[in-house]
């Protein structure tokens, strides 16, 4: 199952794409999409649009693992994300993807199994589970990355098994 | 000039179409894009963006005027209207017009020259710059042709009096 992860945002939407076999994952690319503070808002929601179906061209995941917004302190700016968001989920389903979404705090359980776990411990755990030489930067990318192990971990519970019986991993 | 009016919203999309030669508003047509509650969300996006682009190829607007969003209260509702202006704005983007967002207080005051009027009262006077037999339905309707008219006062102060000026209207 190759699934894509995105860290939603408008000035950086960091992305990542890895195969998960149902035991492990194996890291296929990541990186970010990013759009200057000086470019008519319109035109930042097109490129997102556009670079993420792009992404989506390229390397062919079959799903998208996003997180899940909430608001708290600056609702403008979470406005403005959720209007990105708004574009990537339409990105997904104009290219035929499901959508999958993950509260933060499912993020660090899946990855941790703690709830309350800290940023470097995630990001720790994100570098070993994709055997990765460093934490990818930007952090978006890294959370992005963090994403696509939520979503196998959670899909990965019955589709992974199933698929593992299938390669003999599991008897 | 001709002004496409967009209430945002991701159960009802108001739009509304009207030119304005800077005199007075010929309205053009009006209606709402709607979903349906029972829909996957990302679904409810792509008919959105689909039906919006639908609006714009039918009457070529010139431009689009849309309600800007605060977050009060409800934020999940909220942010999935903002999720839903995106894929709105994108829509507009993607069809070559101009985005313009005004304020509910900037349309009150536009539409009435009083920001604390009552909702009947906008609706009111939107029946009667639009030369409408009755206020249309539903209310998204009715606030999208708020929008139109907001915009066309807005842009039409320096565009309506030189339109204006070559028609001979103003000497």
């Amino acid at each position: 199952m190759r699934i894509l992860g995105i860290d939603p945002g408008y000035a950086i939407v960091g992305y990542g794409v890895a195969d998960y076999d149902g035991v492990r994952f194996s890291t296929v690319g990541y990186g970010a999409v990013t759009t200057d503070a000086g470019t008519p808002f319109p035109e930042r929601l097109e490129a997102i649009y556009d670079d993420i179906t792009t992404v989506i061209k390229k390397y062919k995941p079959e799903c998208m693992s996003i997180e899940r917004l909430y608001f708290n302190t600056n609702t403008t700016t979470a406005i403005d994300v959720a209007q990105a968001r708004g574009t990537i989920i339409l990105a997904a389903q104009k290219s035929g993807i499901g959508v999958f979404e993950y509260t933060p705090l499912q993020v660090k359980q899946s990855i941790t199994g703690y709830g309350r776990a800290q940023k470097h411990q995630v990001m720790e755990m994100v570098k070993n589970l994709l055997s990765l030489s460093a934490v990818p930067k930007p952090d978006d990318t890294a959370d992005a990355l963090a994403l696509v192990i939520c979503h196998g971990h959670s899909a990965g519970s019955s589709y992974g098994k199933l698929n593992a019986m299938l390669k003999g991993k599991i008897k």
